[in-house]
């Protein structure tokens, strides 16, 4: 099949808008009225909240708006968890915890009045580590929430949340077959999503009492279904508007400030904006959570992986909101691999640290960073070429995992082998502090979820619709929001293509709750595949609808026409046809209406009728490979080549795969080298972008990113999922290549300079 | 049929939003970057256009584009006649005609621009009145135009740009058996639509090119269409964006400076506002037409109509662009009654006055007021009542019109006998210088068009559509445009009813190209039932789905369930069933796609399929009833109470139905007693709101509205056209009060307290 739209490099449609600052983003929207809100934290990590004073704030000239948990109707709430209220009514859990809002005609009459309000705390135990947590007389950070009435999934054992498990064959007997088995710890630290645009909502109460919100939020029909049920109010009431999303990496899927902001709107009668700083950000958002994982690997002489023992334990803090899930991690830990002996497990713990929530590849970075940096250990003890080890080992064509999916049509060895080239290539002599590293992974995007928990069936669906305007240009109308991956541009391509009509002819309607259809959101690595498919399906049927038009006006078979260079017409005779604007015309006179198609992807629907294979989205595999050099005087790493290949399925559009790709390497090399939200009894420490190291271009090398196309069978056009799992590998090929320059392990991230320099020290000392 | 949501007069959805001032209109949105256009209007009423020196203009600090017609494509433009360039390339044909625009960055420096564009013309004889543009040797307008290659219906002959006529029996042979033959001469002058917003547009060019328009416009889709074809642009390029408008009547319906302001946008690389001021209103757009009639009207002693024969001339201006229909105008000029014999012409001609176009009601005001002021003197010369003499002569069920329609369920007689009972309550003793006055109508929306010419049957249709939320509720998805007269409470009323769902859960998306289907405006009358059409119908379908998936949940039968309540049951058990949010999970899980439900009213396939009568919308009839006092020392009139009797069909909403007869009956005040736009040689004289007098609520009286509700069958629920016809009685029925008050006939508009008393006077002097 030749393509004439897909598989080319057109521009994102919102790029320019993006590069020259019109695009509008919550923040840019002006109202004449428009009012500040701010949030009252909790300075303390648990208490009992005694009183509330709000009378002085209240009284403050220019505040227009003051809200306590007596102005919310004590719901808990949240994406998949609901244990979170929407202000603190009863107690707080870290130090952050929302406890009251203010709306005020300017920001600095709503931190004076913050300043008024008077709360009494009665202090209460804390528990800052999961170790501690899960100790028997441990404080019990949500001790009402497993009998509070709620249709949340989870429900907590003490501090314990979530439970996940792995097994296949007897552990136990296995050990005593293997030639080598090596055992270490690992552990990985809170990070920051980093998006350029913070959490903020401008939320605008009209006279009938209908809301309308504009949010950093990428799921839109989640974020309404979220603000009614946190407030008690009717859908119909609440309309989430289209506006721009400055980036998500997964911290933007789930209500945090909007419900807030509303509230504010509704109190004041006056349209309020509610943007966090960075401090807020940093200290009073969903993070990535810090593990710690155990790992006890067994192999055979020749290197064939005989059994995996492992457990990697995930501190959720004080709310969990929206979980990654515990069974995924233990598939992650286990990978792209076949391992015949496996026993592995994985806990999600309460703290009173501030909450942990999705971010970027949930939960894979951490269990993929120890399984690849063991997986590095045990080669290099046997001797063997890690890319070696790896292909040896890789999953094949019909394997079933532990979790019972078949793997089909799997990229992991093609990436192996196109990295085993790449290096042999660049290779060259080895310098001294200079050395390769790779890693590689499996991530599997939403739909295996081996715990059994399928969250929410009726949502998980995406729904798309495509309209025919008169001169046989098209609307597609989807649900989807544009947080800076590109789904727009690629499902007009897709459009394009399946009408055979210009890229330029298909405008995109997105992101609007009143206007678009039912869309589960962006993300997941999963928009391309799951939205795709609702588009693609709706293109189709736009088309099937414009070949029975040309084909009645015609009087020839449906079957024998095709749609391709803005024409319907007979396969093999093109002047024997109509014009795109002449077969939407004559759809439109015998329909009686303009053309409207429909698609849908309804997970429900999907699992109830299809085979397990067919319902699970093809795995993600890829491999990367880094090249580094240590400085061993101050154990400084600067990164000299880095190599990302990945198996996309088909690359709809090349050049926004590797824009992922590169963005999610950058993600990883903080990840990596210097990230880490730093904590002290639950008070972060480098609460701004100065302490906490993202980073910047002159930190980050040339990639080269090269692109495996292996079709699968579940996505359109053979897509695989990417967007997130871009980021997975990086931090264990940097630990690799660390230790392959200088022979230093570090096994907790990040891998600063000073854990080097210390490693080193440490080493030469003895 | 009991209904529970229609027939009720809720409260207009955008109503607090207007009465608040937050209602936002092109004038309120706000960009940083945004420039002023300003447009150079000739000064002369017919010239060739030598050159255009625009370098002075260009050099200005803070300009920054100026364009002539080398930025445009030379194409004449228009909705139904094609006679305008969007900037003038070879000659000018009027005083206003537009000659270049700048943009700038503020309004002073834009004026100061269009001083420094220096324009030669070389002067042209130009024609001020159709009497002398219709005679040998006058100049003529258009000489190129009939030449032009458009798809324009009409084409001039001479100044002469299209022509009407009605006819029936044997005129000639009908003045012999005449009792009574009266004739008399009628005219009315230019008006203005005077809606509070004035025309302003708001355009952005995005990077790649696309065009957003928010327009003071009540029919996107059109302005989509025209914008295109006159800048020569694909439709896929150009967006039009939803916002409120301000008021239309007949003066918003057609492209009028919207493609300079999307030029000046995409030559400054800027968003640009274009908004007129009142000046440029009165003297460079689309006013209503000054016409002349002659009527000569024949009747028995009985008082029984036996023959008419009359001729009504349009001075159409310079342009055109959008007419009422010459056709049609003869069709009301011969009104609801029964005529044996009947000649009736009507003629549009070019001048170099300034546009005319379309106003409340076109092209009806004007034989109305000629017929009905003619009317009421041949009953007082019979010594008949003129309610009486109506009565008698009044069309009824199944009459043939000369146009060959078939009156269906006409309430004429039924608007006359509740005037007539009003009257007898009302009337009391005479007093001097006090009199009543009465006048009747029939109008015909859009569908009849007794010239035979249809235009452009793919566009005038309408789409709607449905879609379900998670929770039941729905949003109304319908490209039409709330101008002011409440289409869109009335459409959520029609989807609430046929759902069985309250008000409150039905919300809207309206307005928007890309958002909603295609839609042929809002306007002629037509909204509720064209509209009304497609809505209830995508309602029903939506309904019928719900009713499906229920069946199918319930294993019983479709036809055994009702949608009422907010429930989907088996009639007369409503416990055996499903809440609306029950069935349309249930339609979801059925159909793998949230409900989404389509209706369409497509003019063509009526014109197809359907007989003559069927497609033809219900003739509107209805009478007013006034009374008056005059000063007879000064002429002056102030009226003492008005009574408004109009057939609606049935009252979807009876407060916006009244609100209606209100603005309508306000509307032909004005036209009665005080408006007139003033010219000499094709200078307007009074081009301001204070020389030119629009009512103010001062010069009103309290208005008695009375419904009567004669079911069509066109309509949805039965409902008739009413928004343009409450205006078309008044100035006849005051006209004829006036009469009745002093015995003075003043037979050219507006009846001024000059007009009077110089009459009062006269007589007094013979």
């Amino acid at each position: 099949m030749e393509y004439r739209v897909i598989g080319q490099s057109v521009p994102k449609k919102e790029a320019g808008e993006k590069v020259t600052g019109r695009m509008q983003y919550s923040g840019d929207l002006i109202f004449p009225d428009l009012l500040i809100g701010k949030i009252l934290h909790s300075p303390v990590p648990h208490a009992r909240i005694l009183n509330i004073d709000t009378s002085r704030a209240s009284a403050l000239p220019g505040v227009k708006a003051v809200i306590t948990h007596k102005d919310t109707p004590h719901i808990l709430t949240g994406r998949s968890v609901k244990d979170r209220p929407v202000l603190a009514w009863d107690r707080v859990h870290f130090i952050g915890d929302q406890v009251a809002a203010v709306a005020a005609v300017d920001e600095e009459t709503a931190i004076e009045a913050l300043d008024l309000i008077k709360v009494e705390y009665e202090e209460l135990p804390s528990v800052f580590s999961p170790k501690e947590a899960i100790e028997i007389g441990a404080p019990i950070v949500h001790p009402d929430l497993a009998s509070y009435k709620s249709d949340a999934v989870l429900k907590p054992q003490g501090n314990i949340l979530e439970q996940g498990k792995l097994v296949r064959g007897d552990v136990k007997q296995a050990w005593d077959k293997c030639y080598l088995i090596y055992e270490d710890d690992y552990s990985t630290p809170v990070v920051y999503q980093g998006f350029t645009q913070p959490h903020e909502t401008t939320a605008v109460v009209d006279t009938l009492g209908r809301i309308t919100v504009w949010a950093s939020n990428k799921a839109p029909f989640i974020l309404r279904q979220m603000i009614a049920q946190a407030l008690d109010l009717p859908i119909a009431r609440i309309h989430i508007a289209s506006v721009a999303v400055g980036g998500d990496f997964g911290g933007k899927g789930t209500a945090q400030t909007e419900p807030i902001c509303v509230l504010l709107a509704l109190k004041s009668h006056r349209p309020v904006r509610l943007t966090l700083n960075r401090e807020e950000e940093l200290t009073a958002t969903f993070l990535k959570e810090a593990t710690t994982t155990h790992i006890k690997l067994g192999v055979s002489r020749e290197g064939m992986l005989l059994v995996v023992q492992g457990h990697i334990t995930y501190d959720t803090g004080a709310y969990c909101d929206l979980t990654g899930g515990m069974g995924r991690s233990c598939n992650d830990l286990h990978g792209p691999y076949r391992i015949p002996n496996v026993d592995l497990t994985a806990n999600r713990v309460y703290t009173n640290n501030s909450p942990r929530g999705h971010m970027r590849a949930p939960p894979t970075p951490q269990p993929v960073f120890a399984m690849e940096s063991h997986l590095d250990m045990v080669a290099s003890k046997l001797g063997i070429d890690p890319v070696e080890f790896r292909l040896k080992n890789a999953v094949e064509e019909g394997d079933i995992l532990p979790t019972g999916q078949k793997i089909m049509n799997p990229g992991i060895k093609e990436t192996l082998r196109r990295t085993r080239e790449y290096l042999r290539q660049e290779k060259g002599e080895s310098r001294p502090n200079v050395g390769w590293g790779m890693a590689s992974f499996q991530y599997h995007g939403m739909a295996i979820d081996p715990s059994g928990i399928i969250r929410d069936r009726k949502m998980t669906q995406s729904s798309a619709w495509v309209k025919f305007n008169e001169d046989g240009s098209v609307v597609l109308v989807s649900g989807v929001t544009e947080q800076g991956c590109g789904p727009l541009t690629i499902f007009s391509q897709m459009v394009a293509e399946v009408l055979g009509i210009s890229y330029d002819d298909v405008s995109v309607v997105a992101m609007d709750t009143d206007a678009t259809p039912f869309e589960y959101g962006t993300g997941a690595s999963q928009t391309t595949s799951r939205v795709g498919f609702s588009v693609k399906m709706a293109a189709e049927d736009a088309r099937n609808q414009l070949i029975e038009a040309t084909a009645e006006k015609l009087g020839v078979e449906p079957a024998s026409l095709v749609a391709r260079g803005g024409r319907v017409y007979v396969q093999g005779d093109p002047k024997k046809g109509l014009s795109i604007a002449e077969a939407a015309a004559a759809a439109t006179a015998q329909q009686g209406t303009p053309i409207l198609a429909t698609g849908a992807k309804l997970r429900k629907s999907k699992l109830m009728g299809a085979s397990k294979e067919e319902w699970l989205d093809a795995p993600q595999h890829g491999t990367h490979a880094v090249q580094v050099e240590v400085d061993p005087d101050t154990g400084q790493v600067r990164l000299l080549k880095y190599f990302a290949c990945h198996d996309v399925g088909f690359a709809l559009n090349p050049q926004t795969v590797e824009g992922q790709i590169e963005g999610g390497v950058g993600f990883g090399v903080g990840y990596a080298l210097s990230e880490a939200v730093l904590s002290r009894n639950g008070k972060t420490l480098n609460p701004n972008l100065t302490d906490y190291r993202i980073p910047t271009s002159l930190d980050m090398v040339d990639i080269k990113s090269e692109l495996v196309e292996i079709p699968s069978i579940s996505g359109p056009f053979g897509i695989k999922g990417l967007g997130e799992a871009t980021n997975v590998p990086a931090a264990p090929a940097i630990a690799n290549a660390i230790y392959n320059a200088v022979g230093v392990r570090v096994t907790n991230l990040p891998i600063t300079a000073e854990k080097i320099y210390l490693a080193l020290k440490a080493r030469s000392g003895k």
